[in-house]
């Protein structure tokens, strides 16, 4: 058994999705594990992480899109609105998603299905360089 | 320590919640795990996972019937429609639930609460054969 | 390696937030481990799981007036409710949110940003006593 610390990072152009499926592979791979668990945990509160479907751009529009609607920037009733108008539904947005993904790896690959990748959900307009621990555990 | 690879298909009736808590009891029952985590992740990007109560059917409903509000099927800014009205808000519903859960185990057994159950939450409307892939790690 | 099952009990004062960084903090000291990652999972069904900035309160008001407007309690189209308006608002909004989180252990300390703490939310008005398991894996 073995326990291996990794880590990224990723500099966004600001609001949208950003696969990372690659870098997190690549964590993976050094680490050996042949059996076991990856650990994917994204280091901020003004952006996020989701397990989404990789081959079609639309999708990942029409979600990003939903997600403007869900929670407006001009909702009257924000009061922490001190760092602009993005600000609190970046925090919201990243409570509606993720934080920490956990995924099965097994004959040292991901468990993936055919259609999901792993991305950062990028919630404020400014780019931002956002930083990603990955733990892979279980039998070399 | 131990690090065991385990998973199964549910076949499911088209939208609605399915329970799986008895098949991951298995997969954690054949571990011999006694102290560690088990980690459900389901291989799709229009079912996801949800960790929900377990004993009156109606709280089920409820949940349903809500996710149809929050995540219309008519929503006219959707531009990913190819594969029907369904495929668009089955993908926000799934980012919306989860697609990993990991569940501390002690003694044995999964740290569930009395009122909790594991469930697939399928959101397209037809059948369809959901693959769950279920890690379980710890001292035996 | 190590397997480390740890547990604690919260009592909140009705709906809101609760930080409780500094208790998993505590389960990841007693473990020893140096390489790793803790589950962190919340044995209820209408109390939930948030990372969340844990610098400026007024965040916090924020994201809690924001799901009284998602899941209203007044909706009319709850059929289960015999315990209360709250009751299935609370289902819902666990649902949205998060029963377990892993975070990465890297030399001996949980790999939260700058600004994360772990939270409970709890939705019901009444006060409650929950029940948090917490598990370490990793190197020691």
């Amino acid at each position: 058994m073995n326990a291996h610390a990794g880590s990224f990072s990723i500099r966004t152009r600001g609001k949208g999705t950003y696969e990372i499926t690659s870098q997190v592979e690549g964590v993976v791979r050094e680490s050996g594990v042949h059996t076991g668990l990856v650990t994917v945990f994204i280091r901020h509160t003004s952006a996020s992480l989701i397990i989404y479907e990789n081959a079609d751009r639309s999708a990942r529009v029409d979600l990003e899109n939903y997600f403007d609607r869900l929670v407006p920037e001009d909702a009257d009733y924000f009061v922490h609105t001190a760092e602009g108008p993005d600000d609190m539904p970046s925090h919201i947005r990243m409570v509606l998603t993720r934080s920490s993904e956990t995924i099965p790896i097994d004959h040292g690959r991901m468990q993936l299905g055919a259609w999901q990748g792993i991305f950062v959900f990028e919630h404020r307009h400014a780019p931002h360089t956002r930083s990603v621990a990955v733990t892979v555990i279980g039998q070399v």
